[in-house]
């Protein structure tokens, strides 16, 4: 039951989109327990964002948002991946990107609460 | 002072959006103390998603976000009704509706925190 | 470390999304600690919203996302003039701005967690 969400100045292709879903996929394995089997993504290019009073082309700031709790080390491994991938398919500076993680004590799915 | 926030990937009509708006108007009052009359609701349609690794044309990220708390039954209640709502106003499978909560505890209203 | 998000039914031009990032880039200052070196900003104009079961030409949901805490005098403080930043520039009645705090634990920047 995780969630990213990724929100980036850069404006998407549906390619990159598909790439970064296969890899995300793969990365929410860090987290003990999580798997791309139920993981979703929600995907917002072309935003309006400033960084350190800055509009620069190359932007990103990511959510992941999950049932329960990871570690320290493992949501640091985590944010290491992210930040490679998105600085690697989609050229944005890691000094650019923040990455947030937000526990979640009640999380519903197919009409029911964990 | 509760907020629910809806990202899925049907394209919203106006009226599908003032149904929902009348609908989740009625759901939240099955968190004690909430109602319509301090709702504020976003939607967006059209939303670039993915779950389980698969894009498919029918997917809800649902985020309600309210100040205070209430029991892991009403929040229940709660996902039950909103999964029931949009799966029969927009056909979304139930299987493929998220919806988390976030207990808030700074919330601010016409320019001053609760 | 934090990041203010706007979302307003209100179509933001260039300029005043310009002239919103400065004043926000002053404001953060009333939490300690925090400065427009570290704040991210995500603007969401033209949004489909609702409040009070109405659908109004001025309207905002801002979130402020930081890493850490701080005291509820001072998110007092901020709320009282983000939500007079918000009313001044884009004509927003307060009484239809909310404006919600979330304090993060864990936050990435850069390819690490702080």
């Amino acid at each position: 039951m995780p969630c990213i969400q990724t929100k980036t100045t850069v404006k998407l292709t549906s390619a990159q989109e598909d790439l970064l879903k296969v890899k995300f996929g793969k990365a929410i394995e860090l987290l003990p327990g999580k798997s791309e089997n139920w993981l979703m993504l929600t995907f917002e290019g072309n935003c309006h964002m400033y960084f350190k009073g800055r509009s620069e082309p190359d932007m990103a700031f990511v959510e992941v948002k999950l049932f329960g709790k990871a570690s320290r080390q493992d949501y640091s491994k985590l944010t290491h991946e992210l930040t490679s991938i998105l600085h690697r398919e989609l050229d944005i500076n890691p000094s650019q990107i923040y990455i947030k993680y937000e526990e979640v004590s009640h999380w519903g799915w197919n009409g029911n609460n964990f």
